[in-house]
């Protein structure tokens, strides 16, 4: 029998700020990338997201990301290694301490934004996630971009890197994102999506943006909670994948 | 045999920003209260901070704040009792993450600045503290004022309450500080200090403001390291005390 | 003729965050209270804000709060009168800036949040708004509770303090709101609403909680524009007015 | 008669940290460089380093840099354009407002560590950079690298732009520094630093690390504060100046 895990942000709100629809995405995913306060979410916004994490039976993975609130970690930040592992670990702990206040700990890491993006290729960045994950002692398995360094770096080290595939997203005939810049680089069909995500847990294949089936091999599924067509683009692809007779399951 | 913890605040700089005299400190304390990064200490200064801390072979305390660098933790923020008592998790957790990369782990919690004279008499702040302390999981022991509100909800919770005394303070009859306003709060003269402290290890008694001798009970003693007068202070009060056959442990 | 001012709070997105829908707000208010990056706003926020408050005809306030965004600036911070002076300073200097920029400029001040509920009582933290604000050096008019400590204090410093009513809140016989803990502290039908603004407008009365009508100087009139519900409070209290005759301008 | 403008860093603490000896800088330097809070400087220090520098007659400049306290402004954010205009332009109107206050205004701008480094090169964030001053609306002289982008961006602008120079770095053939990673790219000895400025003020060249005489323009000399022996160097610098009877005088 197939299956896959199904990942998305939650935990981004920020006190008075609220961003994207925990509630409902928690019905849909296996896996949570919960937000650790470097780049989104207080104490207390994670707190309660452990809470629901754990009601939901969903598994809570720690979305790390460079100390910048106010550019969301969406911007490189050019910290040093030692820096950067320490912000890490200082992340993991705090996230740790909530999820095991709400009867739960954390069971992966994924990197958000441009950390996640910059430690595709970014050699002392990714050595660094590496080592704070290392150094946090739980050898936890690290999400991430199928071909990139830091999943070698993770491997080499001694750690389960696990390739995701982004639902909404298309991909090159090499199995390349389509970059942001061109006018089909995000998918918006959620029959199409959810055609190609089957196919994906199934076959272990997706048609790249020239209609080819190329090989795809991910663990995980990235979904989106931030907008209501983002919510409902995930509640689709679930039912499409056990319609389909795939098993969503965390990979951890 | 008489014995005693001598305890000071550590890991107080921030990113370039550098604060007190953390190795001289380390030779003369038993306890290190390590800033979590909410008043003072970014997670490469708390890293390191632990890595002396183990190298000195100095227990690792949590030192917990308000929400607040820009005021350096020293000022009463209204904040709720869930916002206080996630904010106090998460920095538990974080210390957690960083002294155990370290080779060891968090033995006690003291609250700092506004955070500890709020709790002496704020009911809901001090419960709060405490909550945080219990979600956390390993029922740490507080170092706090002696006669404070949150000295009775730790003990109330199943929490070791320890009381300490301030080396360099003055004391009124009652057993109270003699407030900042007045002139003769602060004692200058290290002397008098190790005298007064060698009493309190030895005989559970200090010399009051007037002169009297009052009984004081308190297994460790505050000091400061933040001016070379403080470093020169702590180290004449390990001496003497050491010298007075008094054994400088941790109360952990 | 009859005329009134309508204020709302506007620029409250930080990064990522959006918050309030303040194209909307911008039609229906004549002054647009514009958050200055201590209690939300970040600075390309607050320049579009600008410009978008340039564009709507709407005249710009400046919304100095506490320095604490993990709190909305909600939260009573206990920081000394220079602190607060040199902050609120800096906010006004901040935003003249960007409102410059944009072709305008700051014509008054309104304190937020918590800080402008701990000025209504507040010696010291009262000075020290009008202190800046004098420093400011352009003797701004002052947005205040009536009655208020601040609103004597402007008047004694030679600033035209600036009374104001909310419109969705009910009031005691005395005039002082009736307290959020209790259920009928907020009103939500928009007829009456409105009709009790008109009111206020026209012949300077309001109805009272207990149905009798009282007397009310007020100058501007705070709507809301953080909800969907509260847009259309805003636009209904608006239309109200000006059917009813009366001018809706800036007191600036 | 031959005259230089010395410049240096100041107002770089925050809240309970100190940093640097202001009050000796400010007997040496004739522009001070005044953190805005964006990397250093928190609003009551900055109020108190503009009177201090009003006091001793010394002509404030704005010192913007990237929003990051805990990098202390001398890591790259990739922000985009507009992020760091509006940036810039909020920490101008911020010192503004601080510097009004004292007495004084800005009188020219200087980018800041990274910042500074970054818009050697950096077309886009120098545009930003330079794009934000214009906004502010003085037309600002600024302080940089000679031969930077920025410089040709503000004279493409209409803005000055004023060369500085140095004093302890040691410099190529062709001008520019040697390497932080080289050995000797910092010079320690004050009667060498002092001997080349002089040179440099009333001569137009520097004698370079190869031994040999290279022309220099800049109409500025940078001193550092920092440590004790920067503060004897700054001291050094002007006095051998004033003995060479060059002119300290501000450019702006």
């Amino acid at each position: 029998m197939a299956f896959i895990d199904l990942n998305s942000d939650v935990g981004e709100s920020f006190g008075n700020w609220k961003m994207g629809d925990d509630a409902a995405i928690f019905t849909s995913v296996s896996s949570a990338n919960v937000a650790c306060g470097f780049h989104a979410g207080d104490p207390s916004t994670i707190a309660q997201t452990c809470r629901d994490a754990v009601s939901a039976n969903v598994t809570i993975g720690a979305h790390v990301g460079y100390r910048d609130l106010a550019g969301f970690g969406r911007r490189f930040l050019d910290c040093s290694a030692t820096e950067l592992a320490d912000d890490v670990l200082y992340q993991l702990g705090a996230l740790q301490a909530l999820a095991r206040a709400a009867g739960s700990e954390i069971k992966y890491v994924k990197p958000h934004g441009a950390l996640y993006n910059t430690i595709v290729h970014h050699q002392v960045h990714a050595q660094a996630v590496i080592d704070a994950i290392k150094a946090f002692g739980a050898d936890l398995p690290v999400l991430l971009l199928p071909g990139s360094v830091a999943l070698q770096k993770a491997e080499a080290a001694g750690l389960r890197g696990v390739a995701e595939a982004f639902a909404d997203r298309n991909y090159t005939p090499e199995g390349t994102l389509v970059s942001r810049r061109e006018s089909n680089a995000v998918l918006h069909d959620p029959a199409q999506v959810t055609e190609n995500m089957v196919r994906l847990a199934t076959e272990g294949t997706i048609v790249a943006v020239d209609g080819s089936t190329i090989k795809m091999e991910a663990e995980s599924i990235c979904l989106h909670g931030d907008t209501a067509g983002a919510v409902a683009m995930a509640s689709a692809v679930r039912a499409g994948l056990e319609h389909a007779g795939v098993q969503i399951r965390s990979f951890a």
